[in-house]
């Protein structure tokens, strides 16, 4: 997600030093869930948390079930996922301004229990395949730090990067699960929505959605 | 597939001694690869077969490759599919006309290298999903004499379907490989079209694909 440059969005950002995280991350490299009031925990995190509705609701939802970690670059985004965040004052959220290019030096070996991927940039054109969230290198990356049979979880409404991660996930030997072409006329029933998937399902646009466990 | 009776089909079957198997199967189970020339080769069988186009392009393609075997329930059907493979003379080929729920009577554990399912009938109504040659009860019984990583390669024009048919290979810890939308658009050079893909496809439908192997 992009929104337009905001010079005082860096200074903005200050006034939530309790819910985000702009810096110093070695230091909590294998001490996420210490950050954390209940640090016992899994550890969730949404890999471009975008406008932020999503993991905020998220985290309300599974208040004492899991702690939440939304990571997002532009920090004009990721101020308004704060704003979001700070309504429902949830002790089992932090949001990091991080490019998750470098996610293996956010997390270390086994620290993560699921990943939600949700909407992310399908970059069409095939020369910037590797750009994409589901791309097999950043699968390799997902998977240095993700728990034995961790999880990753993906939405988008952009039939061709379904496709397209089917295809990379099964190359990594995963198991499938809940695999669903049309997730609004579905049996699922634990969909949270994000401003994204709220805007264009609204206008008729089917949402794929599938869990994905390395074996 | 289902075709108009024809009280004259059973008789007609008659000049196709050499290539249709009708009757006698308790003998042939174990000992398929015997009523083949070269018995060394792997086993491929089309559940489905229809009007055959499919198996007996096949078995031209693939002539010093593999032996296959095609099955068709009905009579009439099986008929129009003796008819095309007799043009191709291929002596890797024999049709079967048998009812796909009773397949594990048919075959010994092993037995089979891989299954092809075209254009299976979608059974759209929920209540008559275990029709569905997808279902788990039938992916059971493939399982059942399936050699150890065999495979199922399956195409449906049925959106549905296919969305079933993932969701039913994923809960059988099957590895997933080339899954594909849009076949006719995809890099997949190998394809073989059915008599049914090459009518519907021409109107624009799209064909999706999948590669499933039992681990």
């Amino acid at each position: 997600m992009r929104l337009r440059k905001n010079p005082k969005a860096k200074e903005a950002l200050n006034n939530f030093k309790e819910l985000v995280i702009t810096s110093g991350f070695d230091k909590y490299k294998s001490h996420w869930n210490e950050v954390f009031e209940n640090k016992n925990l899994p550890l969730f995190v949404e890999l471009g948390t975008g406008k932020g509705k999503f993991i905020s609701e998220l985290a309300k939802k599974y208040k004492d079930k899991a702690n939440f970690i939304g990571i997002e670059a532009q920090t004009e985004v990721i101020l308004q996922a704060a704003k979001k965040a700070t309504l429902i004052q949830s002790s089992n959220l932090k949001l990091l301004e991080f490019n998750i290019n470098d996610i293996v030096d956010l997390f270390s070996a086994n620290e993560v229990d699921r990943f939600y991927i949700n909407f992310c940039d399908p970059w069409p054109k095939k020369r910037h395949s590797k750009r994409r969230l589901t791309h097999r290198n950043f699968l390799e990356k997902y998977k240095m730090i993700l728990k034995p049979k961790g999880e990753i979880f993906l939405k988008t409404d952009n039939e061709k990067l379904f496709e397209f991660s089917l295809n990379e996930f099964a190359s990594f030997n995963t198991t499938f699960h809940n695999i669903t072409f049309d997730l609004h006329k579905s049996d699922y029933k634990e969909n949270i929505l994000t401003e994204y998937e709220m805007k264009f399902s609204s206008q008729g646009m089917k949402i794929y959605r599938a869990e994905f466990q390395f074996n």
